[in-house]
């Protein structure tokens, strides 16, 4: 028997019944499984958002944690859901492209088209997809049913730009904002080893801030100025000591970001 | 032994001390409870939201279960404590009419008032009985003590206004709007077989909006057009393919909407 | 074996994958812990609230509950972590005052340094030890390892201001306001027994309005008028019937509030 773990990231928000209602039907089905909520608050239909908790969180799962994700503007649509066995847990989700972070790192991804004949509830509705295929899926795969039962494999699926930093120019790499955080932190693709590597010869361009300098905690910074932060999801971060770095940059997740390495800095 | 589940249903929000105290409430008397979070997050007082919440999600968890709802301007006054048993299930909160979508289904409806003398915290306050009242019944519920023993049936109790349509005149029907969900989308007390059985012959007014349009999924919908669909709760529903219907259309929960059949749409 | 339940309070909110990452670092070392999110909503670095939050909820946990607070502006710098024992739990976080109020009423407070070496996440950020450490400690204990194992008791240990009222001149307190809630009550440091003692000779001051009326329940109220009530959490209360009573006063958490005997009232 696994964990009996089942992960919810969606973009549901919580003053609504949807959440309860797919707590209920996995709960119907395996009462015993233990149901933690990633995030319900990524804005609607805010994929990258969702990929990236995702992405995060499920390193620190145990193995066949089943992460359910329903952030899913084609619900209903020809588009297929799907299970992705990566990183020896499974993901249940529409296939638009919400597990490609999760799948970069993934040398034999498989990927499932589920069997909605056989898995979802009926009658099975044309909007709530997080109710009637992706639950009920989550539920039985947490109750040890083989993926292999859920559906077969397939080749093709969405796959969403890499976050991996490109080439632009010698000294010059664009890279992406992956997350904007609560705090106002911007979380952008460059890896945070080069903090540690280079620590003064480079700076970042984001939206209408350029920043060269760095800190090891927040606390260390003086206020008000951004700086640059190795940051614990494993990418430098740009961030304010108790301010928001965003407002300063105006930029949002997605948006492209510059590193230029400095001879003479 | 049932399922042990106890949900929680509460105008709380989500900053404050309400909810882990009800929930460390129920831990101390039953420490293996599964406690599942519907909502904290309906407004302050919003007893119609909080009624369809836990009138949608109840029908997906196990028999059982126990669903607690603390929506009660009215605490501390002469309104009862009460549990309702319906649907096999346990429904807990004060007596305010929280529970009248949940009942309108039920053929025998049996409402108890709570015994407080015998299963209240002591001392019990006048302004928190999520806490003193409703979550220790919940617990002892969830541990297998029978309902009689919670307190007397009663017969008369407060029911809100039934959901079901109103005549109005020949081809003119009366409805409600149940719920406003976080997509703006308006969900009214008008069935959704409807759409399947006379797809093209009516229209919805609600607000300052008249729709006519119908549409299977979100995403098949124009952008900006105001379209009916057949929501996931069995309702009609009126979406704006990722807009807010609601925006247009000005109403908020338990305003009027109107169904016109029109022979010659 | 205690109830293995680990609470969570913290100001990451509930948008990003913080809350997530935390829980999964608990479930890999303690599949079967009972995580229970007090709350993720105080504002950014709002210690005060989260001192308070803690403070009122963890009186309903079973013995050897395990309370992780998350509030942390100066993670990464010289403050220690810290482990406290009182009221037979345990309270898992930075050593920044969190705890204070959780302390006050404690005889004989146990607090004890995390040994980081030990018990860390490798490698350990300077950004995130919600993950890295507290996380880690917290499901170990509640796994049953032995406090001491945890790291050594320390004599010094940072405490914010008692909230204990301070006597000004004669018939005059000066106390302050230990919560704002998400309803507009100011819950203030004078004891509730106050009401029950003297019920009509003393007024409190709170930022820009006076309050000598008092009321017995919220809806017993006229509305719009500020009362003085006895509230939950064993505090007197200024609270406005179905309106927030803090946006009359315009005060904050930790601002000063005055407390008036008068023998002509």
């Amino acid at each position: 028997m696994g964990p009996e773990i089942v992960t919810l990231t969606t973009d549901f928000g919580r003053e609504d019944h949807y959440v309860g209602v797919v707590k209920g039907v996995i709960a119907g089905i395996h009462p015993t499984a233990r149901i933690v909520d990633l995030t319900h608050e990524v804005g609607p239909y805010a994929l990258l958002k969702a990929a990236f908790v995702v992405a995060q969180a499920h390193r620190f799962y145990p193995a066949e944690t089943v992460h359910v994700v329903v952030v899913d503007p084609g619900v209903g649509t020809s588009r297929r859901p799907i299970l992705v066995e990566a990183a020896g847990q499974y993901f249940v989700g529409p296939d638009n492209g919400v597990f490609s972070q999760v799948l970069e790192g993934e040398k034999e991804p498989r990927v499932r088209e589920i069997d909605v004949g056989r898995w979802a509830l009926k009658p099975t509705s044309n909007t709530f997809h997080g109710r009637d295929i992706f639950a009920p899926v989550a539920a039985w795969l947490a109750k040890d049913t083989p993926p292999a039962e859920i559906g077969p494999l397939v080749d093709e699926y969405m796959r969403l730009d890499r976050t991996k930093p490109t080439f632009v120019e010698p000294g010059r790499w664009r890279g992406k904002v992956l997350n904007v955080d609560r705090y106002g932190n911007i979380v952008t693709s460059f890896p945070a080893e080069l903090l540690a590597e280079s620590p003064s010869d480079f700076r970042i361009i984001a939206g209408e801030i350029e920043v060269a300098q760095t800190a090891e905690t927040y606390a260390q910074a003086p206020p008000g100025i951004a700086f640059v932060i190795a940051g614990s999801s494993g990418y430098l971060e740009i961030s304010i000591n108790q301010q928001s770095a965003v407002e300063s940059a105006s930029v949002a997740i997605g948006d492209a970001v510059e590193l230029v390495f400095s001879q003479d800095s």
